[in-house]
């Protein structure tokens, strides 16, 4: 391959439909990276509309106080100080401030393949794949229960986008397979098919230490080495209103002793399980946030976290969640403020209410994903696959997101906008002239592969040439485009003695009967 | 009508698909209203790179110089002292600035119903309707030449959305009117059936002419009152590189000389028009910008103008336009910093290269929309209706569109994120406690009905439901509303004199020929 070959490689885009290029590879996309996200954050509250926050959140912490349904968790903050009543549990400002200074403002998380460490924090932005539906659904075989062969389909699109940073929860759940042994079979398929960092979900104590000790397999770490540095990520949600169940609190332990990031995700949906005002909801979430993050501290001083926002609102006439909404935006935006106030990292989501990956999708999702930009959310979950308030992924808009989040990515790099003098281009403009023709000119020569996005799923043929190739719709053509993904993914490499003792203890594990459903 | 259901019927959406409510209204929209965009704008540049690209500018215009093909501007700019040779005029940096400090930040707009009158400036953000397409399309009927019925159906769309502030140029070609007379019979219909700011196409003396007569008419205002103010305006695109040709030049100086706007538009794709790099684009695109304001203050001193921008990339493999890409969006961030520099009002646009209102369309579409926010642009071009790089009109997309511009104006409520003690909320988050539902309590009853954007084509119910009701995917949903919309139209009031004199103008300059069509 010659140098300029390779580098067309690298940036250009293919076209949906188009013929399979030479190689193992569908698609020319875009390299894996970290985003760098510089633009300053859209903040529509002033610095006293965050201390209004602030205050309110602090006032709920301290006199109204949060649930924690957890006696492990109880009796930490009891000896921190804080005042307990049951499984309230109120905290001082100066408490849950000291707490929270404890947690550092970046961190890096390290999967079995080092190459795809992530940094988290910062202006750093990472993608995840959409994470729990319980149902797949696409053009062929439409709505339907989660299964195994579909949740492998999925772990695989997340491994083959290189925009995709992180597997997240299970794509879909595989109810195929019985939930005392789910996550044994989930997690092994995700550390061999995939060499990102991966996510446990703290439900129940067996499952958090069986993933904790397969990531450990998987990279061939000791206990010392895993424990060194966050090898992968357990998110919590709170059950709003002002509650922490046990075992999320659970999960979240386990791992904050062992130095592994806890995301801290209220579920604060407007009107619902939060006040119908846009700052009741986030004032709500931050409290249930600290609220967590302040025991995490307490017990494992320094140990990374996040807060997550899932603040929206629902369709006051049915109840019905709804995402990427004006509100929505707004309610990211004042919580990215609010974040950035207590320093540590951001996690958004890339979120609809549609049905179907169609033009309301789109729409929804984008705003969504510009929220997460305009918030500087450093981890953004569901950013690929989403649909149906969570109810549903689809491999459609799994592909149809991908080619939105390498916009993104692109919309990120300085070179778009970079002002030299090879940039403004006087001379090029001087030696074209008037009414001349840039094509031609030495100055677009020597840049045009590299120059602009080239999509792999947007088709920017005129209508005719559209029309003559199928007049394939958007959705049609992400539906094909996953089709051949598939059929030729190849697995990343893996140490073949990790990988057969992760088969060894997965086995075991399931001989022994896995975790407990009975919580 | 009781207040509440007033309150309800001004702000409550409805369903797409549902059945026309009572009264003649298909949908609950929202109201009329000048959105204001306090989002501090996204600066890709600093300083620096402001400075850097209005240095290349100046020396664009200063050692390079314009092409205008027009005698009189030539003459006006010698006068001027600019630097002439044939048709090639150069401009110092002290002229051009001087100029442009003529030129008014602010000013308004005011259509033959005053309440409908423009802001264009500022914070302010007006919408206008999909402009110039040749060809329409529609789900029932294909892609097919423009012509006057479908002229008419648009002109009815563009009045009947409340987002829509402004009818730019005709929305399709209606190809089946000969071009002597066509601007006679548009903006007839126009002027008849709406109510807003309407546009001239600067194609012509006599259409210019004729066009800021029949305002003059439709608004039964003397030629005094006409130049009192702004009460309609022109669009003037540049032929990209460095030229501005004779009837857009000739259009622009016969409004300016009458107190009207020009918003001047260099349409500068780069790789074809316009270097291969953003800044480059943006400086070509500047320095014609310039050029032409410049004449125009010089020959009205005073005289509202503004900059467009519609600088973007072509597919570099096809040649073809692309649009809403991450390129775009910078190249136009860049020109609102610009624009902010030089200070005047910002023109952008809602623009895609999707042959279809599908995802692609919606995703490109967004990209656009969003990129005019962070420019914190006044007035945007084609914001409902475009397809095909504007070679398509689609109602299916206006509609579609038109709830993503509703969207953008609650997104623009400073309600959203206010941060009284009413909206933190925390009696409310005290009386419902751990655990418990915010739907009844006495805080969510009084603000549930105003509380959240309520979409009127979104379909937010659950999948079941959904497919329940037949299942339509958003674009169908869309077809069906906007025949509905249009099955139900009513033209605004209009003084029955001012109609009839605008009848007999019509008759009398078709009678007359119309306008030469050999230029």
């Amino acid at each position: 391959m010659t140098d300029d070959a390779a580098t067309r490689k690298r940036r250009a885009g293919g076209r949906a439909g188009n013929k399979v290029r030479a190689g193992t590879s569908v698609i020319d996309q875009m390299p894996w990276r970290l985003p760098v996200n510089s633009d300053r954050p859209i903040e529509p509250m002033d610095e006293d509309g965050v201390q209004a926050i602030h205050r309110g959140t602090m006032r709920i912490l301290k006199d109204i106080g949060i649930e924690f349904l957890n006696p492990e968790a109880v009796a930490h903050l009891k000896k921190a100080g804080c005042k307990v009543d049951g499984t309230n549990v109120r905290m001082s400002e100066d408490f849950v401030m000291e707490m929270l200074a404890r947690a550092p403002e970046t961190f890096t998380l390290t999967p079995r393949n080092p190459e795809r460490e992530l940094i988290m924090g910062g202006k750093y932005m990472l993608f995840g794949n959409v994470s729990s539906p319980p149902n797949a659904w696409d053009l062929e075989r439409g709505k339907r229960s989660g299964d195994f062969e579909t949740y492998k389909e999925f772990i695989k699109l997340t491994q083959y986008f290189n925009c995709i940073h992180f597997a997240g929860g299970y794509p879909v759940e595989p109810v195929d397979i019985h939930p005392s042994v789910r996550h044994l079979d989930c997690l092994y398929e995700k550390l061999v098919l995939t060499d990102k960092v991966v996510h446990a979900y703290s439900l129940g104590a067996e499952r958090v230490e069986d993933v904790m000790e397969m990531v450990k397999i998987a990279g061939g770490l000791t206990e010392e080495e895993f424990q060194a540095k966050p090898r992968m990520y357990t998110n919590i949600n709170s059950v709003s209103p002002l509650k922490h169940d046990y075992p999320m609190l659970d999960g979240a332990m386990r791992l904050a002793k062992r130095g592994q990031p806890v995301v801290v995700t209220p579920f604060t949906l407007a009107g619902a399980m939060a006040p119908v005002t846009m700052a009741g909801a986030v004032t709500l979430s931050l409290a249930e946030a600290l609220a967590a993050i302040a025991l995490l501290q307490y017990i494992a001083p320094g140990c990374p976290v996040a807060i997550g926002t899932f603040t929206s609102n629902v369709d006051m006439k049915s109840g019905a969640p709804a995402f990427g909404t004006p509100e929505y935006m707004r309610a990211t935006q004042m919580t990215g403020q609010m974040v950035r106030h207590y320093k540590v990292p951001m996690r958004s989501s890339g979120v609809c209410a549609s049905n179907v990956p169609d033009a309301q999708g789109m729409w929804e999702t984008m705003n969504s994903l510009w929220a997460a930009v305009q918030s500087r959310t450093n981890m953004v979950y569901h950013a690929a696959g989403w649909l149906e308030g969570g109810l549903i992924a689809s491999p459609e808009k799994f592909v149809m997101d991908c080619e939105v989040l390498q916009m993104i990515q692109r919309y990120m790099e300085p070179a778009v906008w970079a002002t030299t003098d090879d940039d403004i281009a006087i001379d090029a403009i001087r030696e074209v002239g008037a009414g001349g023709h840039y094509f031609g000119v030495q100055h677009t020569q020597d840049r045009y592969q590299t120059a602009f996005y080239q999509p792999f799923l947007a088709d920017w043929r005129n209508y005719e040439a559209w029309q003559a190739d199928g007049a394939v719709w958007t959705t049609e053509r992400a539906h094909r485009l996953y089709k051949q993904i598939l059929a030729e993914f190849e697995a990343p490499a893996m140490n073949g003695d990790h990988q057969e003792e992760l088969r060894q203890f997965v086995a075991r594990r399931k001989q022994e009967g896995g975790a407990p459903t009975d919580f």
